[in-house]
């Protein structure tokens, strides 16, 4: 059995107000096409598959249309579960129909228990849940943690195990040992909701989601592939991609995905940053932190440089502003308060007054005026 | 070919705050028997499954188990569409995977235009739709109206026609000559968006959902089936329920069905209507729209009325409350101002001052006498 590990798709995501159909769409399309050049006999998704419980509906058509392309046109076995970002009862819709195409979407505990056998392997699918799910599913009123439901589910799981055959685990949770990035949604690192890497032995290879780096964690057989697309800064240095895993004999190679608009950082000074010299090496179009070097005021700093760079993300003063103390040192007495007050207003900001922020300033200036 | 016709389940909606999930439940499974014993070949869903557009996850539970249950469980033909309550992107979802198993949903113009043959009947499956979908459909600018693109519609429809079948339209729009009740969203009686009936013609049966009564409209052939449960107190007189119809020879046979609660007009005198002798020959468990004959203040008459009649929608005084003359008239010049707000108050909302209304009423009263 070969299969492509992939997870986080996160579809209506967006990045900072950019939307991100375009990246998923390409990223897709690499997915697909490694699939088919790798010849898999399954494609796994591991949890959110969508950004939010209640998707816009761009991003649920480009779902559909992702899953009948896989699993109608390709006739490629897929096996997915929900994810803490999807709403499982809203994704669980069609499931029913979709087993007699070999797509198995799993979205609660008790699916978890029931095997899907493809080839040499026994997958079990199990959804993000709460642990109030496993409490009810186990009718045991001890279970308080996510980590005391692992401990009976794999045992549950096991009882399931066909020795003839390979396990594979599908989750979507936080695994001890992984590091942390921004755009998750919050969970507690080491905490009570970590599982820890131990307790996940029994499978010949556990397929995760949750963590959007394929590094998070550092195990053989159980491992992130992380999301397919950059979703935040911090996923900067991350190198996106999917597993291909062979069960027998047990085999796990990363394929890397070739974004469409990277995100990167840049830094350097404004003068620098906006020569043609310079930014015609670069690929304009990413999506990019920019940190300024400079710390005078640059008027209409973000606009000037969005005439270059079109999808900054980020702009940072990594050697602070002009101290306050400058300023307070460098007043003229003879200067306009209202010229003081612009140039305040953008050195902090890197923004300048708007035509209605001048009046209200101008207004407050002339009402300061009159009490003095 | 013997086939239920249905329409309009709007899951999900609430009347005057109730939630109606008992009583389409109650609906629901009267149908499915009806579907059973009448040993219908196919189930008919003429749009409107939802109230909305992103139905609440209750509902979503709610359809697919029904779904499941119609087709998978009782391997029923369905045939349905979108209504204009349903968004057709999201109810899309799995429909490619639901033609496996005999359950066709349509969405989109195109969709209509190849029909579904089952027995001796050609189903043409026509969502709602705006014009636009329409005009880019045909490629043709001139298609401004429902009407216009209902023309064109019928004739590339007619051109499927094989003509050793029955042909069924399944559609969900204002067919002209129906009556309009307070439920349905907005449509222009009778205007440009009217569908002529005699347009409708070529067809053997007409499956219409849109309208909420079965007898909205008088034709032999088109029908609304309307919705299983009554969805407003203008809807209190029609009887409820599903139409069977067989193709060959053609018959309509209308089914009622039975409320778990009834919507219902009472109209009496306070003292009546709480009086054990009425209110026990009651199902007080009724949505009620409560008439009452009383002119005078009745203090809490809501909160008094609902202790017998929990589920009171609307509270009517058919014959005006006392009419502010007698009030002006019988003012005693000596009366309390603050009593005579109290009982203008009562008289005026039959409720109650709240005792944060009491106190900005005194509050009132007391500046207003320092103004004076």
């Amino acid at each position: 059995m070969r299969f492509l590990h992939t997870a986080d798709w996160h579809l209506g995501k967006k990045l900072h107000g950019f939307d991100l159909q375009a990246e998923q769409q390409t990223a897709y399309e690499q997915i697909l096409q490694l699939a088919l050049t790798e010849k898999v006999d399954a494609v796994v998704i591991a949890g959110d598959l969508y950004d939010r419980a209640i998707p816009n509906e761009t991003a649920v058509k480009q779902l559909n249309a992702m899953l009948i392309d896989l699993n109608l046109k390709h006739q490629l076995p897929l096996l997915a579960i929900s994810g803490n970002h999807d709403s499982a009862a809203r994704l669980r819709t069609g499931s029913d129909w979709f087993k007699a195409t070999d797509f198995y979407l799993h979205t609660t505990v008790s699916q978890a228990l029931t095997p899907v056998t493809l080839g040499d392997t026994q997958f079990f699918l199990l959804p993000y849940f709460e642990p109030f799910e496993a409490r009810q599913y186990f009718q045991d009123e001890t279970i308080k943690t996510v980590q005391q439901a692992m401990v009976k589910l794999v045992a549950a799981m096991q009882a399931q195990f066909d020795p003839t055959k390979k396990h594979v685990l599908v989750a979507h949770f936080f695994a001890a040992g992984s590091t942390h990035v921004d755009s998750e949604t919050q969970v507690t690192v080491g905490g009570l909701n970590a599982i820890p890497v131990d307790l996940l032995a029994p499978f010949d290879y556990v397929a995760l989601g949750h963590l959007h780096g394929k590094d998070a964690l550092h195990a053989d057989r159980v491992r992130y592939s992380g999301s397919p697309v950059k979703f935040s800064i911090s996923e900067a240095q991350q190198t996106k991609g999917v597993w291909i895993v062979d069960t027998d004999p047990f085999a796990a190679t990363f394929k890397p995905l070739t974004p469409l608009r990277d995100v990167r950082v840049i830094k350097g000074a404004f003068a620098d940053l906006t020569q043609p010299a310079f930014y015609q090496q670069q690929a304009q179009d990413d999506y990019l932190s920019v940190q300024l070097t400079d710390q005078q005021v640059i008027p209409n700093v973000m606009a000037a440089l969005r005439e270059i760079y079109p999808h900054i993300i980020d702009l940072e003063r990594v050697n602070g502003p002009v101290v306050t103390d400058n300023l307070v040192t460098k007043v003229d007495p003879n200067l306009d308060p209202m010229l003081l007050m612009q140039a305040f207003f953008e050195q902090t900001t890197d923004q300048a007054l708007t035509k209605q922020q001048t009046h209200w300033a101008q207004a407050a200036l002339t009402a300061a005026n009159k009490e003095a």
